[in-house]
Formats: structure tokens, sequence, C-alpha cells
């Protein structure tokens, strides 16, 4: 005898959830209903609110609410350099540094040949256009040190450095508070190429 | 510069996922943003769907469209035994082994005297009004064999056995396929203590 069909379908719907599979669909769907209808209901509007209101800043690509998010729309923001980064999580992380003042580009993705995702699929044509707006004099890649961010990182230098800009690439190296002895080898050697002198 | 309130706020909806923190629900709305808005106008329509049509079974008290659900109104069920599991989950995997043709009642919890929840807070006059029915001739606790499971089956079990019932407890033992070896000695003591004559 089959589950109501409207538990059958909440369950399948929670799967669209990425590293959520049949059992965890399961018991969240089980959860929602016997412990948390509020939390439940407040979900589904969400989910409806955010996709009602939230689009890609026409500028740096990121979701927001208006055309232009704040960020870019900010003068408190160094018009001059521009972080490119995979997603928006990753922007989120680079603005908690506080390190950088600059403005951003999210790729929203990144390449990746073997699931057929190259520069078109992620629409660089939109980057170049926006670095073509004469206030962008760096260029800093931020992508991450994956292959996959590798080759994404590889791939906008070839395309950008033909444009009178400055390029970069945020330095690898053993993490801060790394010990040697727990560092993969691949970051060590990596480490010692690109060694400074003090 | 805080993100966008609705994205904020889909993030925080999401934590009401059992096992989702900050981390993977920021991952989660991100990804139904990004990847899978299709997605997310089915979850969120699939939450609101089984808010409306789920309540529970007034017989087994499980979720059920209709006020007795199928499994209850069958008359292909044997109505003098009744399974007391856990949770649905439970109810269904008790089902998948085709080895009972019999009602269920779920109690939707279990004790847990640390956590403030006795045979109050798990409603068992519900369990006592369902036995009442003058069909029911054996009650089979199908409860986890954990503390908590132990617990509840324990008090089901002097709860019950006034009543002029059958009560039985699922057996303990190896698993099938177990082999002495990884198997946890209490299991192997329960195996052992609770050894058949063949």
């Amino acid at each position: 005898m089959a589950a109501p069909s409207s538990l059958e379908n909440l369950v399948e719907s929670l799967r669209c959830l990425p590293g959520v599979g049949p059992k965890s669909a399961q018991r969240m769907a089980y959860h929602l209903l016997q412990r948390d209808r509020a939390g439940a209901q407040r979900l589904s509007d969400a989910l409806r609110h955010a996709l009602q209101a939230l689009r890609h800043c026409q500028r740096c690509n990121t979701f927001s609410e208006t055309e232009i998010c704040e960020r870019c729309a900010s003068s408190k923001r160094d018009p001059s350099l521009l972080c490119v980064v995979e997603t928006t999580v990753d922007m989120n992380m680079m603005e908690q540094t506080q390190a950088y003042s600059g403005l951003y580009y999210v790729l929203m993705g990144r390449m990746s040949p073997l699931d057929g995702i190259g520069p078109r699929e992620l629409h660089l044509d939109r980057l170049l256009a926006r670095i073509s707006d004469g206030a962008v004099r760096e260029v800093i890649l931020a992508t991450n040190f994956t292959n996959e961010g590798e080759v994404t990182a590889h791939t906008l230098g070839e395309m950008l450095k033909s444009r009178g800009l400055k390029i970069s690439r945020i330095a690898r190296g053993v993490p801060v508070g790394g010990e040697l002895e727990y560092v993969d080898s691949g970051t060590l050697a990596q480490a010692m190429r690109e060694r400074k002198t003090i």
C-alpha cells in the first residue's frame, strides 16, 4: 500500500536539495510534518518569495533583489579592483576577511570540460563586458585551487591578458596556523616554489 | 553589507530541516536559486500541499490524507494483530519485509525521560483507546532496540499486560548475514541468552 501521494510528492521534492538522498528526504519530510509544521510553512513561503524576489545583479552577477546590488552600487568600494570568484559563498568568505575593498564578479560556477561547462556555458562574455567599463585596472582571480578552479583561472588569464589590465591570482601556500607535518605535499611544494624573500 | 533579505530568509528557513546547519543551508539555497529553480518551486508547492492535505489517521496515527488511512480501512489486513512502531519509516520498513499482515500503531516518537518525553507526551492514552476496539488480540512491540526504544517497549508492556491481551516483542539477535566476529558483544550475549532449540 503506497504512502499518501502528497507525502510521496514532498519526499520526492526534497531530493532537489544537494546531498539529500531518498533516506534523508524521507526523514526530513516526516520531521517537518511531525515536529515542525511552522518551519515547513516558513520554508515554503521563503522559497516562493526568494524565487520571485531574487535575480542576478547586472554588474557582479550575484543574487540581488535590485538590478544593481548594494555592493556594486556603493561608493565606498574601489572600482579599479575586480575579484572574480566562483560562487556567492566564496564572495561572502572573502568579504568576511575584511582584507578587500574592491568589487566582485561571481561566475556562478567553474569551467569543467568533463561536464561540458566551457567559457560559453559560464557566460564569460558577460565578465568581458564587465571589465570593459573603463574603471577596472586589476582583475584578481580568486577561483578555487581545485583542478576546475585552476582551469577556470588559467582560461580567464589567457582571455584577459591581452586587454591591458593587470591580472593576478590569490596566493597559494601553507594555511595560516598550518603545520608542515599535516599539509599535503602538493601545497608544500607550491609553498616552496613560491617562497618570498623577507 | 548584508545578503538580500529574501535570501537570508531562505537560508534561515532551510535550517528547519534536520541535520542542516548554517553552511549546508547556504549551499542548498544557492544551489536551488542558481541550478534548480523548478525544483525549488516544486518543493515550495509540495510543502504547502502536504501541510494542507496530511493529517494523522484516527486509528494508526500515521500520516494520511483521509480520516482513516488506506491500510487501516483495508479488509485484507488481520485486525487481531497490532504492531507498535516508533515512526512511519519503521512501519514502511516492516511492510517491505512482507512478513506481517496485521495493523499498525505509529507512536510518532519514543519515550525519552531525559528530554521530558513520557507517556503523556507520547499520547499513549490514544494507543490504549485503539487496542480497546475488541478486535486486537496481540500487541507486537516493535520499537527500536535503543535505550529509548527499550524504555518505551517496557512501559507499554507494563501498561498493556493487565488488559488480557498477548503482548510480544520482536526478536533480538545476530542479524541475518551477520558474522559473529563483527557483531557487538551485547547483541551476541542477547543472542546466546535467547537461543532457540532447533
